[in-house]
C-alpha cells in the first residue's frame, strides 16, 4: 500500500538481487526507515526483535532468512541450522513453520549448488501468494462491510480492530484490514477504532499509520474502551487476525483478543477473524490446550518508548522499579465467540465442519 | 498505611489548621511529594488534574475545598460557588457531590463567621468515617479471601484487581484492596495482579506501588493479560471499586472494568465490587442509560509518561499525531456479571433486593 504516496510492500528482494529490504515496524509511527537484511543472524534480529512482525509477515521473512542461509552455508547440515534458529524465534505463530517447511521442501532434494536460488524462488513466491490471499480475504470481508453499510445510511460502518493485522502484518493489504481498504477503496464510509495494544501498542503506532497514510478515518482508543464502546452502539463489527487457528477454530491472536470476542458477544456484535489458509494450524482442535502461549520480555511492560520532547525516540519507566511483571503475548478465544473466520475462499462458521467446507482436502488427509 | 515504614493518609489537616496536605499522585510511583491545598482553586485544580483521585478521596478532598472556600468567602453566595465548582471537577464519581451535600448541610443553616468552622469539623469526621467505612469492608472482603485459602494449601490467593481501588484511592485502607491489606495482615498468602489501566496506568502506578509498600506480592499486567489469566485457572478472585453504582446494582468503574467482569463471568471467577454505600447513588437504577461518562483529554492516550533516561519525568508520544483519539474514561458493568458487592455493612447480591436487604432505610425512602 501507499507510504506518502509512494507503494511499498513490507518484504521485498533488493535490487542486489540478494540481501532483502523490510520497513523496520520498531521505529513507527515516529520514523519511516528501511534496513536490509543479509545474513541468517539478520533475519532471526528481525523476527525477534520485532523488526517485522503479524504472521504473514514473518513467514515472509523467515522464507527469505532460509534462503540468506543458504547462501552462506548450502550444506544439509547449513538447511537444518537455518530452519531450527528460524523455528526458535517466536512460538506461537503458525505461518513461521509453514513458511520454514515450505522452503525446506523447495531445496532438501536439490543439489546444495542450487538450494539458495532455489529457496530465493519460493520465498519470493510465498510472498506473491501471501499478497493474494490477503487481497482475496479483502474482497470477501468487504462484502460483510457492505450489508452493514446497507443498514447505516450516509454513517461509517464502524470497524474495531485489536493490534495490527493490517498490511504492515502482512506482504500487503493485511488479514483484519483488508476488507477495510478493500471497502473504503470502493466508497464504502468507514471508520476504524484501533486499539492501542498493550504492551507494544502496535494498534496506537502501525495500524493508526497505516490507515492515516492511506486516508482512512480512524481513531485510537485504549484496549480498555473496546467494550465500553460496543455497550454503546458504537462499534458495527470486530474484524481481528490470528497467529494461529486450530482445525476447530479456536483462535489464536494478540493478548486482549478474548476481552473483545467477549464483549462483542455480550452486546451481538458480529466479530469476524481474517485469516489467510496457512494461519491454520491443522494438526491441533484444542487452542486453550494445544497452543503454546510466548511468556515477552517484561521490560516490554515497563518500559515505553515513544517520541521525547526534543524529537528523540525515548523509552521511560511505567512501574515501580521493584515490581515484577508477567507478560504473556497471546490469547486464545475459543470459536464459541466467532461469528465467522474471513479466509482467502470466503466465510466460513469456526469449527470443523465450517472450514471443512472451505478446505476439504484437508479434512481427507486426517 | 505505611510508605517507607511511617504510616500516612492520602490526606490531612495541616498542623496550620487551615491547609490541606495530600500526597501528588501524578507523581507516584516515581516520587513521593506532599502538597498542600489553601484555596478552593487549589482543591478544584487537585481533582480536575488527578493529583488526588479515587471515588472516595475525591469526595474528601471536596469537602475540605468547601472548608477552603468558607474561609475565603462564607456568604450564602460563596457557599453556592464553591459548591458549583467542585462539583464541576469530575461528572462520574457520586462521592464528590454526596460530600459537598454534607458539608452544605452542615454550613447553610450556621451564620456565616462559623460556616468554615463548621466546614472542617465535618470534613474531617467525613475523613475519619471512611477509613471506618473501608477497614469494615476490608474485614467482610478478608472473609471471601479466606474462604478461598482453605482450598489453596499453602498456594496464594490470587486477586487480580482493576485501576487503583487501594488505599491512595480513598482515605485509608481503600475499597478493593481493604481485603488484601487484612489478609495479608493477618498472614493468609494473597498475590495481587495488578493491571496496569490505561490511560493514565494507575495500576501500574498506584496499585503496584502501594503493595510494595506494605510488602504483598504482586505483578503488574497489562490490561489485556487479565482474561487470558482468567481463563488459565491464574486468578481466584476479582476485588474493583467503582466511581458511582446504582440501587440496582450496576457498577460504573473505570475504563476496562466490564470486559475483566464479563472474562470472570466466562471463566467462574468470582467478581466482587467493594464499595463504601456513599458509593451508591440510590436516585438510579439503569447504570448503563443514566450515569454520565467522563470523556476526558486525547493528551491521555497520545502521551505517556515516566521516568526518562536522566531519572526526570518525561513524557512521549506514542500515536501518529494526526491519529484522532477517543478517550471515554469509565464504563459499566451490568449487575447480571457482578457475583456481590462488598460494602460496609457485609456482602450482598448486586441487585435493588441485595442492596435493601443491607440499607433497608434507603429503600424506606423511595
Amino acid at each position: 500500500m501507499n507510504v506518502a504516496g509512494i507503494p511499498y510492500r513490507t518484504i521485498r528482494l533488493h535490487a542486489d538481487g540478494a540481501s532483502v529490504e523490510v520497513i523496520d515496524q520498531t521505529l513507527l509511527p515516529h520514523e519511516f526507515r528501511l534496513v536490509h537484511l543479509r545474513t541468517l543472524e539478520d533475519a532471526v534480529r528481525a523476527i525477534a526483535d520485532m523488526v517485522v512482525r503479524g504472521a504473514p509477515l514473518i513467514g515472509a521473512t523467515a522464507a527469505y532468512g532460509m534462503a540468506l542461509a543458504l547462501r552462506q552455508d548450502a550444506s544439509d547440515t547449513g538447511l537444518a541450522r537455518a530452519h531450527a534458529h528460524l523455528l526458535a524465534t517466536r512460538p506461537t505463530a503458525i505461518n513461521l513453520r509453514w513458511a520454514l517447511d515450505e522452503i525446506h521442501a523447495a531445496t532438501v532434494h536439490v543439489p546444495p549448488a542450487q538450494r539458495a536460488t532455489a529457496a530465493y524462488r519460493r520465498a519470493a513466491q510465498i510472498c506473491d501468494e501471501d499478497v493474494a490471499l490477503c487481497a482475496a480475504i479483502g474482497e470477501h470481508g468487504k462484502r460483510i462491510i457492505e450489508e452493514i453499510a446497507k443498514h447505516k445510511g450516509s454513517s461509517p460502518v464502524n470497524v474495531l480492530t485489536h493490534c495490527n493485522a493490517g498490511w504492515l502484518a502482512t506482504v500487503d493489504w493485511g488479514t483484519a484490514l483488508a476488507p477495510v481498504y478493500k471497502a473504503h477503496d470502493a466508497g464504502i464510509p468507514v471508520h476504524v477504532w484501533a486499539e492501542e495494544t498493550r504492551p507494544r501498542n502496535q494498534g496506537a503506532s502501525l495500524t493508526a499509520w497505516e490507515l492515516g497514510q492511506h486516508g482512512v478515518p480512524h481513531h485510537v482508543i485504549v484496549d480498555n474502551a473496546g467494550g465500553h464502546l460496543m455497550q454503546h452502539g458504537a462499534v458495527d463489527v470486530c474484524f481481528v487476525g490470528t497467529d494461529r487457528t486450530t482445525a476447530e477454530g479456536d483462535v489464536c491472536n494478540k493478548i486482549g483478543t478474548y476481552l473483545k470476542a467477549l464483549a462483542a458477544h455480550d452486546c451481538k456484535v458480529p466479530f469476524y477473524v481474517c485469516l489467510p489458509s496457512p494461519s491454520i494450524d491443522w494438526t491441533i482442535r484444542d487452542g486453550m490446550a494445544e497452543i503454546p502461549i510466548e511468556e515477552r520480555s517484561a521490560d516490554e511492560v515497563r518500559l515505553m518508548r515513544g517520541l521525547g520532547p526534543e524529537g528523540k525516540l525515548t523509552s521511560v519507566l511505567i512501574t515501580p522499579p521493584n515490581s515484577p511483571v508477567a507478560n504473556p503475548g497471546f490469547d486464545v478465544t475459543p470459536a464459541r465467540l466467532v461469528s465467522g473466520l474471513v479466509t482467502e475462499r470466503g466465510v466460513c462458521a469456526a469449527s470443523a465442519n465450517g472450514l471443512a467446507q472451505l478446505f476439504p482436502e484437508r479434512v481427507s488427509h486426517k
